[in-house]
């Protein structure tokens, strides 16, 4: 009997991977192989083909992201800060190991610098070799990788960067401490006097109280703060959310202009639209300060 | 041995109704209990009680509706054309058996009449006793339900609707003819000179080329056409679109008024941003046409 890691069984001759996110919703994904899996320090990090959605990316058992829709969450953590900053040159993306949010960035030409911290180096390991539809072949040598503590690498930082991008997973695991009010603080230490940082802040249908713990934050913290959204199918529910902070740029997507234009998702009506949000939402969040 | 409808199983002590939707997603939900469970001379139509999503509506094995989202996509079914349509009087609901897109048309004062035609009396009955989250309580007197073939009903009127709702379930058993042309085309012959419709037209993920197919017969027979997107967590993928077609008033959102409040998910914020299509979408569709 082939022994399949965990997550993975075998039915009527066909490969299933079982998804278990809250305990009442189960999430089975029949898929072609597994073509990566191994323990890391950190986390368990799984690759399989999956029909529905190609190349997948799994830690510890939660789908990160896929070739089929892993450029609408890349896109949207980075082109919104980076149409929104009049000037972005230096880059940090903490966390990131798809290498999605990176290859991005290096969309603009104007950026000269990008830092990814990133603490499990197996992350990116695995997605360079096994998802390059998300990955890309990311070799552009403004990208400096960072394999360590995003936490420890930004807090030694001060005025250094531009936009910082916190491309984390769920709040369980290495990811908890970037959900904190320390740690936003620091971000904000480490952006110069005009920076502006951006956090996915979970799904605004299933994780209120971390959303709306995370706007409260960059709210206190940041001269301007707004929360976006955007339709990720493969996250629980598809509805995912993003929090921007901005220490003297006002964010007005009504104005900014979008500079590049080879995306599948992102684009002049969606940086608009984007800011748009249920009343749901908006009656959970705390004043949203633009300008 | 309890014998349960088709999709339930027992497993450890707990009831899980297994949405098979396309083959390769097998999506399990945790349940309560089976509330409703009948044959009707349609399709097998089922409620329950899931621990996620609250009261659910199962018609044929596909989950149609929940408490707790189906006023996401009754909401934006509804409050759009009725934003955009200046004076409207006489609404015709085609589908909507859950009755959650007629209870929305009943926040509008100015309309007098509302017809319903639902094929399947069934699916009103239990979402009236069963489903009143998505429901209410609904026994507006202008309110009138037909129960008959939406398209027999259609195609006998002429010039005598403002606003029309396609409110159908997939374009597989009873609602296969209302994704085609000539239906398109009768619903255009029974609006007044001046009408608008609408109608749900698939996830934009999932289901492009019936998107497609809608939006050019749309946009073939209407003088303006536009397809607009909401988030509704338990359709595939999270991700669903709308098209609208209107005779003579332009698509103009940026200067609609919206006239109703008591909305959970739409307002004047969401009314300006669901015609914000990403890339991949709008490459698909014929041009929009607002004005």
């Amino acid at each position: 009997m082939t022994k399949f890691p965990a997550g993975i069984e075998e039915r009527d001759g066909s490969l299933w991977f079982t998804e278990d996110d809250r305990g009442n919703l189960e999430i089975k994904y029949r898929i072609k192989e597994v073509l990566f899996s191994e323990q890391s320090p950190f986390q368990h990090v799984m690759v399989v083909d999956s029909y529905d959605f190609g190349r997948t990316l799994i830690l510890d058992g939660a789908v990160q992201t896929t070739a089929k829709d892993g450029h609408i969450y890349n896109e949207m953590i980075t082109h919104v800060p980076l149409s929104l900053h009049p000037n972005p040159k230096r880059v940090l993306i903490i966390g990131g190991g798809d290498c999605g949010a990176a290859r991005e960035v290096t969309k603009y030409k104007n950026v000269e610098h990008i830092d990814m911290a990133e603490i499990d180096e197996l992350v990116v390991k695995a997605s360079k070799a096994h998802l390059k539809e998300v990955s890309g072949n990311l070799s552009d040598p403004r990208v400096h990788f960072q394999f360590t503590d995003g936490i420890r690498f930004v807090e030694e930082k001060e005025k250094e960067y531009d936009v910082i991008i916190v491309d984390s997973s769920d709040p369980v695991g290495p990811a908890e401490a970037l959900f904190s009010y320390d740690f936003y603080a620091k971000l904000h230490r480490a952006l110069k006097d005009d920076g502006m940082m951006v956090c996915q802040s979970q799904s605004p249908f299933f994780h209120q109280p971390i959303l709306q713990k995370t706007a409260m934050h960059i709210g206190e913290l940041f001269t301007y703060s707004k929360t976006y959204i955007a339709v990720v199918p493969t996250y629980p529910g598809g509805f995912w959310s993003f929090t921007l902070g901005s220490k003297v740029h006002p964010i007005k997507p009504e104005s900014a202009k979008v500079e590049v234009r080879d995306t599948k998702y992102f684009n002049e009506d969606i940086l608009k639209g984007c800011f748009a949000l249920p009343t749901f939402v908006k009656d959970i969040l705390p004043p949203q300060k633009s300008s």
